[in-house]
């Protein structure tokens, strides 16, 4: 079922929102559809359709929102959880190079917040962030599925988003393509979006209005869609991850998946300015261990020479790969002082609910006894 | 994120179930790629990718199962809940007369699920019932996201799934294309989900094993992906929708679609014989407004000879399209004595949590109080 809502009945009068946004998608849909003619048939059938180009191939990614573990209704705004849904799912279109085609959300949400006009409210404004970050990268919503959240008053917000993209047959850049030798460079900047999480978290207030997207790493991400389909275009990578764990747990997928062992240089890190204000130690694990800065992680062989920046977004070698070893750790750090020590994955455990739990995890020395277990 | 879970660290240790599980998917998926050439890249990298036939579109649907809404852990066997899930997307592609090509499954668990035997039994017994349904209609699980559910103890399941299809370019059977004149059919028989979920809600009890699949048609809804691909392949319908939400709904969905009214008659329709126990008004109700039976409600030009049965499952002509007109209700009913009156929408409310509510829609007379707003 597509975008449709089954809800007890003294909520069915309040779905006209529902209709309403699906509507507003649908228009802007039409609007995209000179320049995105692969979707064939979106909301209103049993399933969407999906022409991609020939030549293709397709790819698919889905991505959980859930109330309490990837936001808060009373810190967050409302237009950033809508963007941050999507961006998870543009995310991982933009580590395999790929282009976004279409996306799906299937949303659940609780019976008030439709009955009362802050929920309305509310639900009005994330669908403005999701549809502001599609409108900039031309990605339709094609469809999806609505429901009453279970729970009654206490009912929590879930959304999953499903991103569609296409690539040409064969060139998808994996995580497996790394080889020893190879140069390990990020996009961007690391630790911002740990650093403004945890700077929400100290304030415990909602930012009611966020006048630019910009320069919120933590609320307003910025999917590398552009990097990513020029790595692909450039044939420049071998492999690709994106940041959305934590660069010490997404460099260690890469090095399992891959096949090697990754050495990363400390003082080669582009830490985020906001990271920075944190102080030194604090800066070191929110760029090592804080997620979701979306960035992209690849890997290229050291003799192609890499641009020091790829669709006007910086890019920093950080490191290399080596031959897998025995005894030797899957990510070595180089220190300043020439130390080697193992990199332990210890990736930001996204949002927990234990809100000074994660607050603390920028502070040194705490991060080491929250491994994320490898996987 | 493929399958990866976010979790605290107390749970982070119990992750290998779900690391088994994916592991056990994915061998299925190798033992299905050499007949599912389609799915490139399964679980374990951003994305999956697909790589559906040339000549062919792609068709996505997404459908959310919400303990409380969809279904009850103290009632329904849990291979119950992973067949059913997998089960309404299923229908959704069958509706259209595509082919399966993959399967992706969003999965949100409480971590006190992961921590007790109890929990990891309901969820191996879960994944055992959706990947029964998958071989037997060669669907892999190709991806997803998993993540621990907010609410601590009290936190609740809900999966998310998305099922990709493919069909010849052009060809998929849509809601749209119904015209006046078709003669209007239904696939197997109506009422046996309301009626099998009514007598559950009645015994208020869970059922502990089920010896067979067959015969539960709430329990084990069969998706008619064999009738929708053959009527794609022979070109027999102009108009196809799955019967989810209940006939009534269902049949006012594809009328709007299509700009045309429809007439049923009451004698004509095949009623479930576990509904038919329940007695004639009550059955009558489960048939024209239960949902969830899955089957395929499509048209066809009256000229067009319709066989009796399509891959196995009877066919039963029950009305027609008529054009729209002024006063016309959307959907008729003509009764055994020869009078018409309107068929009201009032759709199956799916799983509303208050059991008794929804165990006396089957009662005579309820039905009509519960309208679903026509959307």
């Amino acid at each position: 079922m597509l975008l449709e809502m089954a809800g007890p009945p003294n909520t069915l009068r309040e779905l006209g929102l529902i209709e309403q946004i699906r509507r507003d998608f649908s228009s802007s849909s039409e609007a995209f559809s000179s320049s995105s003619k692969a979707v064939t048939l979106g909301i209103g059938d049993d399933c969407a359709i999906l022409r991609p180009a020939a030549g293709s191939e397709v790819l698919v990614t889905t991505d959980f929102t859930l109330e309490g573990r990837h936001f808060r209704r009373d810190l967050h705004p409302p237009e950033s959880v809508g963007h941050r849904c999507l961006a998870r799912g543009l995310s991982d279109l933009a580590a395999m190079g790929a282009t976004p085609v279409a996306a799906f959300l299937s949303l659940a949400l609780p019976g008030t917040m439709l009955a009362e006009s802050a929920g309305r409210d509310w639900i009005a404004r994330f669908f403005s962030g999701l549809r502001t970050l599609g409108e900039m990268h031309r990605v339709p919503l094609a469809g999806g599925d609505t429901s009453e959240s279970p729970g009654g008053n206490n009912g929590l917000i879930f959304a999953d988003i499903v991103l569609v993209g296409a690539a040409p047959k064969g060139e998808a850049i994996r995580r497996s393509g790394g080889v020893a030798g190879d140069a390990v460079y990020v996009t961007g900047q690391l630790g911002g979006a740990a650093a403004e999480l945890a700077a929400i978290l100290r304030r415990q207030r909602r930012i009611l209005n966020v006048a630019t997207t910009e320069g919120h790493p933590h609320l307003f991400p910025e999917p590398r869609l552009d990097v990513g389909e020029s790595l692909l275009r450039r044939r420049l990578a071998n492999a690709c991850i994106d940041v959305s764990d934590g660069l010490s747990t997404d460099l260690a997928h890469l090095c399992r998946a891959s096949g090697v062992c990754a050495e990363i240089e400390q003082a080669a890190l582009p830490i985020h300015p906001l990271a920075l204000k944190l102080g030194t130690a604090a800066a070191l694990l929110a760029a090592l261990h804080g997620g979701e800065d979306y960035e992209l992680l690849f890997t290229a062989p050291a003799s192609v020479p890499i641009p020091s920046s790829l669709a006007g977004v910086p890019i920093t070698r950080i490191g290399s790969l080596k031959n897998r070893r025995a005894g030797r750790p899957l990510v070595t750090m180089l220190a300043p002082d020439g130390s080697r020590a193992e990199l332990q994955p210890a990736g930001w455990e996204h949002f927990s609910g234990i809100s000074s739990e994660i607050s603390s995890q920028i502070r040194p020395g705490t991060a080491k006894s929250r491994k994320k277990k490898p996987h």
